[in-house]
């Protein structure tokens, strides 16, 4: 009775609501929210997209936001334009923060609650910093928009503030980038920022000259890439190497300051640091925790049958990078392709129940993996159509394709193209914007301590 | 003796420096400092460029970023981008904290001090509160990136906090956007927020009703455009109020709160408040202030001379919007033409000086105004090549051409002209991302007030 009482609260507080489609409640609207509601469009059922930002992103390119190829809007889109013409779906910028999944009840920061008959987690994984939290002010990562505008704020900024130094001491802080993580974006990071250095700067700076900035990719296992065939991971590396970045395998961050990194017990100089290790899952799952207890993996997260529900819960689906899903005894991977299947499989699944037939499996279809490395060379694993391994200007090609190919919005499509082209062709990077803070941690304490040691010869 | 010593050190902090071509310095990378720095290029003379951002910016254009047609990399370029081909300039993002007129020498905020032979000030104006510095936390003014991002959050966040409020209660506040000054730049943000409102808006939202937003634009004088001849004036009062646009002359603005607007003592209720009246001149002018004396008008504008100098400082030139010039009994407006003709003055100017000629005087060559209203429409006072009164399409059209025309950098034409077909052909605004915090100043408060107004009707 009282659970009842709460369900009937939760429906009149949505004003007008008449009794009664399915509700299906999506939570997230990266790629598994956005594949999940489409997927509902010609369901008979309500669905409300519930997401803390009003946009979606295009994840896989957030990198040449950061080094400033592309503009924020190039990759986002309002999640309630891409479902402008979907009449059932509602889109409400708003964070949820408790579920009862006995009540079925989700309740969101601004005090709405919102009864479902069906909840769809997708609220995705960001990067982990291995319970040292202190090291993301002087590393930061890569997940958001503003993530991105911060670490190109701090590359441009170091090359800035290195021809004002040469003004005013003749000296500069070596321009040393630091990487920390060999996955897809450290390396493509990595890549990217030794292009900056040896490409685009080139001829704007009178005083320092930006290629003999040195970029160090760090990654503690054996190889980067890890996730990839080993011979592409090996051609990674070489190829990251001829443009000019050192790549450190085996090296274990063991910390992180103003203006150093500490590797292996060794510390290094480091201008700039980013973050690009460690994956750590939305607290979302743990919302789920109880009752009945969902078991989460040590990530945070939620392991799912291969029908994507947690045990006991039938009407949850846990999709894209929050779902663990084990397939031929591996876990699928919590990349953009993964996610796109489980969101598009939610609507197979209630178009099931609500046709009264089982529900099908989920199964994930790897077409492969593929990750940049600097202008115009990339590796790919391609297992669909064919199978091969490709890398060098051909993986790049297919890479651009693809890509392009499935950025959401036409608009975006075109004019990621046209900045392409300009940047590729031209070498000008059209987004080089310092906004925000003109100061960068670390650089006046490197600048005071090598003042000491050079004595007062500048002076 | 003492000054000659001050000179020497001056000298001594730029490593490398041979004696001795002329130096420059242009203080401010906007077109007035652009344009200074560009005519240089050919002379016997070293130019340093110093600003505080990195980047130039296409100020006419700022409004369409606040209102999400344009992303910011589309209206901004790196100065030393601007100047890479000018071998003869070198670019310093830096700011200036001190000026010794007499001693001829630049004082920089990391501690660099440049020694002068010319000194060309143009570091421009911003929006003034009029002493109430208090407003600028509810009403943000329009100037850098950051202003049009900021705008562009609270406007956005509007729409989505009014459709999760129908969510949870039923009823939102009124959606009143409030803009406060009738320039250019007032009745540009109105007629583009009426515009997103009532075209752009209209199928994202489920239960708000987008084209119900009220846009009121305030004014003290009794015209809007007062810059303007009064049959634009009038046509552009008519064009907006058929955009829905509430015009209010004669309105003096004496409080500005979370939520409200006080005009002429009477309150009104606004969502959004932008602020786009005032000018403050920066306070670079006052830096030059003793000795010798030089004068400043209300503003803090510097009275210059025919040729530019303030009085008794031949060598020091003071450019755009920074500039008091009186020119036919009437001051030079301060818009984008004159600091540009400014600007090409200055290598005149030193041109002059180098031949061993007397120097020009500047001239300002006024080719017209325009300014858009919404959607294909504007008013434009044509003085050159042909002189007229134009409104409507033809204006628009004139519009676009001259500001293609002049955007620097080819990239960003390209990119602008893209971003503006999609926009006007597909009623879809490219840029519309919420960044940032995700509070509106005041909507809670309004909230607060309604919800007990209400009673516990919602409840």
């Amino acid at each position: 009775m009282a659970d009842e009482r709460v369900k009937q609260e939760a429906v009149a507080t949505r004003p007008g609501n008449k009794r009664r489609r399915p509700r299906v409640v999506i939570v997230g609207g990266g790629f598994a929210g956005i594949h999940a509601a489409s997927g509902l469009a010609r369901l008979d059922v309500d669905a409300t997209v519930v997401d803390r930002r009003n946009h979606h992103l295009f994840q896989p390119l957030l990198y040449q936001v950061a080094t400033a190829v592309l503009s924020p809007a190039d990759i986002a889109q309002p999640i309630r334009t891409i479902l402008r013409q979907q009449k059932n779906a509602e889109v409400l910028m708003d964070e949820v923060v408790g579920i009862d999944a006995e009540a079925r009840v989700v309740s969101l920061a601004s005090g709405v609650r919102i009864e479902y008959d069906y909840l769809a987690l997708a609220t995705g994984a960001t990067h982990s910093y291995f319970g040292h939290e202190e090291w993301a002010k002087q590393a930061p990562g890569l997940k958001t928009i503003e993530d991105a505008i911060e670490i190109r704020r701090r590359v441009l900024l170091a090359f800035e503030l290195a021809e004002r130094q040469m003004v005013e001491r003749g000296w500069h802080p070596p321009l040393n980038f630091v990487v920390i993580g060999g996955g897809p974006t450290g390396v493509e990071l990595a890549g990217a920022v030794s292009d900056i250095a040896r490409h685009y700067m080139t001829h704007d700076f009178r005083h320092i000259q930006p290629d003999k900035a040195r970029v160090c990719l760090l990654d503690g296992g054996h190889r980067i890439l890890a996730a990839y065939p080993e011979d592409l991971s090996a051609r990674a590396e070489a190829t990251l190497k001829k443009l000019g970045v050192e790549v450190h395998t085996e090296a274990q961050v063991t910390g992180v300051g103003p203006g150093w990194v500490e590797a292996n017990g060794e510390r290094m100089e480091a201008v700039v640091t980013l973050w690009a290790a460690g994956v750590e899952a939305s607290p979302l799952g743990k919302m789920l925790g109880a009752p009945p207890k969902v078991n989460l993996d040590e990530r945070g997260c939620v392991l799912v049958n291969d029908r994507l529900n947690p045990p006991g819960l039938p009407e949850v689906f846990v999709l894209g990078d929050l779902a663990h899903v084990e397939q031929d005894g591996r876990q699928v991977p919590g990349v953009a392709q993964p996610a796109m299947q489980m969101g598009d499989f939610l609507g197979k699944a209630i178009a099931a129940d609500l046709g009264g037939k089982p529900r099908p499996v989920f199964r994930y279809f790897d077409k492969g993996d593929m990750a940049t490395i600097g202008r115009m060379s990339a590796v790919a694993d391609v297992k669909w159509p064919f199978r091969a391994h490709m890398s060098g200007w051909p993986a790049w090609f297919t890479w651009v394709t693809v890509h392009i190919f499935f950025l959401i919005g036409f608009r975006n499509r075109l004019s990621v193209l046209a900045n392409w082209m300009w940047t590729y062709f031209t070498f000008t990077r059209g987004a080089r914007l310092i906004t925000g803070d003109q100061r960068l941690p670390g650089w006046e304490e490197q600048t005071e301590a090598k003042r000491s040691d050079k004595g007062r010869a500048a002076d």
